[in-house]
């Protein structure tokens, strides 16, 4: 598939996307393409929302016959390739390998009304309208499609809580409105539904739902600007007659109206209550000013874009910042203006001295999206933290997946615990919560499931107690381990620190130096065999969504240990480059392993810092190889662009990152290893107020190594640069070169 | 089965009760035998409480096989047969066919835990202990109980919100607390429950299940004095280690303790939060002080039950004093102390302006029992139509059987209008809340369902349309017109009340002259046949719970019409008599069709004015014969004292009003019809200050006729009184014969 429609968009841009303009800022959100990672396995949202809102507006389209390799490719409900649309849904996720959301489907229709939605390729059967994506725009903020089967033009964009839609009837023929709450996609099912006709402008609701979310609950209200003639409710297909007031599992309204000029709807969500989804669009949205609105929207996402000021060709700076516009897709809000949110203990809570967040993808993003956010976002970063300390108050462990108050238990290991203890070292958690995190943190490490009783015991989990992904979960255990450790000897607590250290090394006792892999192991201490380093089955072998190969790397907290363990620099850098240039054989493998260099697997998080690995053994410029073909392989722009699933922000914000040149290989410990910068200058607009820039000279497409580094002026021998340095503010100098300079940070004094 | 053991609960007054006493106002809490109605069918709660309140705090037993008609009896999870105790629940109902509730298990213990409870009979194969009658005590707002498997004496007491237990261990031997979410009775399963252990006193959590209410939701906190040594928790049998919460379909938890003196819990309920509950313990019972609590709630009891004070023998005195008792045992507050409150939209309302209630079973209690509260509650009865009217709004109709904010839909009919209609007519309803009230009045009545599309077309509903039940829910119908039609005339909305008052004598249209009775119809026109008068199959014939004997007196809104219709007064007379002179004869019958005299069925609502309608007649001394016979052979102190269910109360109201010679026989017009008064001097005092008495004269077991009447001393003609002069406070003089005065009120002049 190739991208052949960049000039509509360009004009897009110079209608809608002047407001940026006007306000004398550069205007960043023209260098944003919503459509990258569309395509394939990347599932990101298209659509209309603001940094980090809870509303994602934006289209749901028909996911082909429902199975893991073609339904698939609609987890967030839309996909590039389809030319169908049923409707426009308030909630999405974005990037995610698991379809959830989707909620509260509004469709604007022409003619005789339909309550299910049309099937594949057969729109007259039900339901929703054929587009075409020359009449489809997307931008930072808006979206826009001609309903061709309607004859309606469809606009919508958003605020933080409320979507706003604008209907324009081209022809009026029973023109009308669907509300769909019955509506589902992949694994979502409504359970109980609710619509009330208010007024003659005002419908409200709610949607609960079971899913990968056991038990969501959205509750919205809608605001027109045209008056309702008439609702006719139903319940899944039956017509509920004679009151205002509908409930059942699948509850829907045709609205009838009769519009003079465009229908535009403005739609609250909140997690707790219809009154405060009314409160929040006071609040957000108080005018109908569809244009005001968009603008607004815009400009939320101007800011945020600006906080990197990022120099270089306009391809490259297109995938740079659709990269940090998809960084700020979650985790997403979740308090109303009120202060209210939903606990995982199901009930309301009311906090007005924080903002409550939801949809924390952790195993993906402790790795780099929330590094990323401790450099660019102090406060967010602050209620991120504080918002995982709420759900350990209310759930008894910090979270893992945590879904719309829902504890999904997603994935592997403890991934919160690396996040809150990055956030304590970098002094993102106010002192009155300090221990109240240390608490969280212990609790969470020292529970029972999924092998954790013999980790708390400083041993390693038999295959026999664990079948399936034993190392996996080990190995991530001792990640989050490290992040004990250092919360522990943070706040000087020298038993725990002894402990946690213990812990984070245990991966060693996986190593099976006969086959030079981390290996499952057996209760009478045998590795298992037969053993096959390119066996990738789905939930079937030692490791998740990996290999061994993949697996092998996998201790960015103690990369000298593993050095040590496979013998040494030179042993370590051979076998990273025999791993970078293996065939790109996965035997059974499972789906999320893609973006191969090598058996190098950029499309799955386990790998992502691998590149960044060879500076610990003192290679800088072989990391600058592999992350410079990583990134100009396989981040194109293109519908196509991103590799696999972009998994809620974590693969932009890796691009992020490394297109910068640094990146954070062990995410606890305030170091960004350096790799291969893309761009001429890049300059963070530090919520300090202070600026640090990262300007490279002779960089080019052929200069990918780092000859050598000035931090202020002043030479700089090492191939990482922390936090602290960063936030000081100030400028790094990296000079370019098309050789490697094989002596920059070779020797163990500058390696990180 | 005797009531043989009055004597121990004699002694247990004189050593609790007597708190009343010290406050030197009379005990009435002394005449209340909580056990009447706890065997057979009666299916009252039993426990400790007060009035109103949510907590309905006592044992939960072992229901023994469900199946209709052996598990029945433990609707309200307990039965007077019973001799075992499973555990102490903190919610209950009361005088239901139906059961739910039984929420919140907890269990003191010795030995080794048990998580499941023990089988019938079986006591050593779970948890649970023996009981003996002689060890139980019961008295209003106290319960007591000795738990002879384990040697532990519990006692339970109460206040509106809060369950306060204390448990004596007369012996050690790992003495722990079960706390089982997992527990059911009857229809009801818990679908998530959820446990935190807060600190060595406290434990929150939810549990929210399914039954007949769809959805209850019941957040609680448990404060205790005795520190707990561990908590290990489970769902249902497994182990849930490593974390202070747990979470999942069957939480329960193992509480060690090793207590030095008795073991005091106070449990907090909230349909909100574990907040509130915590809340509501701090408003409610901030003290370590039990028997200050049972005082509490006794004087409770008493300022309710001095009310009205009836002087009688003691027995009838107990029997009137504990259906009074009963009428205070629902609706039950559903607010917390803050003023939150759960609505049926499923969301949560502050509103400190009133207090919300659930627990409306309006089909029963409509009759008497709301009556009852509009004479001796103002305040409550203002908040009782305030909820009906929150809840129209939430679900677009008025209640019908309402179960913590979910609406069951159970019975026939919209028995919360005449409810309203009343509170309208009395005053109870505040200005500012009149339209909205006939705004949910008219909603209500123009719906859709069950036949409800052909009443609006002023027709009756064919057997086509409706196969079963089409007569009960017709003539229902028509009972709720008459209160629209009495609102539509107080509002001055004269369109409307035309609509109504046609409505409301639809009921013709079934009465089949050919039989006598009102039989179902075919869309052509003809009756149904074969008919049987006597055919009372549950839920298939044309009547609810009733054959067409019992049905065809259903028209208490307008006796003159079905006077007419059965061709004057002296047919109508005949046929009643008739109607009582019946063989008891039921073919097929309901369970719930019981307390037959004749074909009179006192056990189920339907006949309830029937004893009355004479006077309408003329022929008030017919029905006095009828009430009198019904109460003395009907209502007897003993735990078989009630003849059928006692319908959360309406069963007992009718006692109360009819044993002090007055009944609301149509409950919207301000009107109660002579009976057979029981007692010497019945005094109402009413809530605004005054006093009305109801006086008798030669009054005794023989002279049940009313002979004359005297009001405020002067001659009163009348075979009824109103509400109006019943509130203006005053003296009604009944003077009693052993035989009829058949000239009194035969007049048409002087009748209802």
């Amino acid at each position: 598939m190739k991208w052949i429609f960049r000039t509509t968009i360009t004009i897009a841009f110079s209608i809608i996307a002047s407001s940026a303009a006007k306000a004398q800022e550069p205007s960043y959100i023209q260098y944003v393409n919503p459509y990258i990672g569309s395509a394939d396995h990347g599932h990101v949202f298209v659509g209309a929302n603001v940094p980090n809102g809870l509303v994602q507006l934006g289209p749901s389209q028909i996911a082909q016959t429902w199975d893991r390799f073609n339904g698939w490719d609609w987890c967030s409900g839309y996909n590039y390739i389809s030319e169908e649309i049923l409707g426009f849904t308030h909630t999405h996720l974005s990037g995610t390998g698991i379809g959830d959301l989707n909620d509260i489907l509004i469709l604007p229709a022409n003619g005789s009304p339909h309550l299910h939605p049309a099937p594949f390729n057969q729109m007259d059967k039900g339901y929703g309208s054929k587009i075409s994506k020359a009449n489809e725009k997307v931008e930072a903020g808006y979206y826009k499609v001609l309903l061709e089967d309607y004859d309606i033009l469809a606009e919508l964009t958003a605020s933080e809580r409320v979507g706003y839609h604008k209907y324009t009837f081209n022809k009026k023929d029973n023109p009308h409105l669907l509300i769909d709450l019955g509506f589902r996609m992949n694994w979502d099912t409504p359970t109980d539904t609710y619509l009330k006709w208010v007024d003659d402008h005002t419908i409200i609701g709610y949607r609960f739902s079971k899913g990968w979310a056991n038990d969501q609950k959205v509750y919205f209200a809608i605001k027109s600007n045209t008056k309702f003639d008439n609702i006719d409710f139903y319940n899944d297909s039956t017509a509920v007659k004679g009151y205002r007031v509908a409930q059942g599992k699948s509850i829907k309204a045709i609205v009838t109206l009769n519009p003079a000029k465009p229908v535009e709807l403005k739609v609250g969500l909140s997690p707790v209550s219809t009154t405060n989804a009314l409160q929040n669009i006071e609040a957000e949205i108080p005018d109908w000013d569809f244009a005001k609105a968009t603008q607004k929207a815009q400009k939320k996402w101007n800011d945020v874009l600006k906080k990197i000021d990022f120099q270089a060709d306009d391809n490259t700076k297109t995938i740079f910042y659709t990269a940090l516009y998809h960084s700020y897709f979650a985790p997403t809000l979740f308090s109303d203006v009120n202060g209210d949110y939903m606990g995982t203990d199901k009930q309301v809570y009311n906090d007005k001295t924080h903002q409550q967040y939801t949809v924390f993808s952790l195993w993906d993003t402790y790795r780099a999206l929330h590094p990323l956010m401790t450099i660019l976002e102090e406060q967010k970063s602050k209620n991120f933290v504080k918002s995982m300390l709420n759900i350990y108050q209310q759930q008894g462990k910090l979270p893992v997946w945590h879904l719309w108050a829902n504890e999904t238990n997603t994935m592997v290991g403890l991934p919160a615990i690396p996040v809150v203890a990055d956030a304590m070292l970098k002094g993102l958690i106010d002192k009155q919560d300090l221990e109240l995190a240390y608490e969280a943190i212990k609790t969470t490490a020292m529970g029972y499931e999924h092998g954790l009783d013999f980790v708390t015991k400083l041993t390693y989990i038999p295959i026999e107690n664990m079948s399936n992904e034993s190392v996996a979960w080990a190995l991530e255990y001792a990640i989050a381990d490290f992040g004990a450790y250092q919360a522990a000897k943070f706040l000087n607590k020298q038993e725990d620190a002894a402990y946690f250290e213990k812990r984070y090394k245990l991966y060693k006792h996986y190593y099976d130096a006969e086959v030079g892999h981390f290996v499952g192991r057996h209760a009478n201490g045998t590795f298992r065999r037969p053993f096959d380093p390119f066996y990738a089955e789905h939930r079937n072998n030692d490791y998740c969504e990996g290999n061994a190969w993949q697996y092998t790397w996998l201790v960015p907290q103690d990369v000298q240990g593993l050095i040590d363990l496979m013998g040494g620099d030179r042993k370590f850098v051979e076998k990273l480059d025999e791993f970078i240039n293996l065939p790109e054989q996965l035997d059974n493998a499972s789906p999320d392993i893609s973006g191969m260099i090598g058996q190098y697997a950029q499309g799955n998080e386990p790998n992502h810092h691998v590149p960044y690995l060879y500076a610990y053994a003192g290679a800088p410029w072989k990391g600058a190889e592999l992350v410079h073909k990583t990134m100009t392989k396989y981040f194109t722009n293109d519908p196509a662009g991103l590799c696999g699933n972009d998994d809620v922000g974590q693969m932009s914000a890796w691009y992020v990152f490394s297109a910068v040149g640094i990146y954070p290989a062990n995410p606890m410990d305030g170091k960004y290893v350096f790799g291969s910068p893309l761009m001429q200058q890049a300059t963070f607009n530090l919520p300090n107020g202070k600026t640090f820039s990262i300007k490279t000279k002779n960089n080019g497409p052929k200069n990918i190594y780092i000859n050598k580094v000035k931090l202020n002026g002043k030479n700089y021998p090492y191939s990482y640069i922390t936090h602290e340095l960063i936030m000081q503010g100030g400028e790094l100098e990296f000079e370019m070169s098309a050789k490697p300079n094989k002596k920059f940070a070779a020797d163990k004094t500058f390696r990180p």
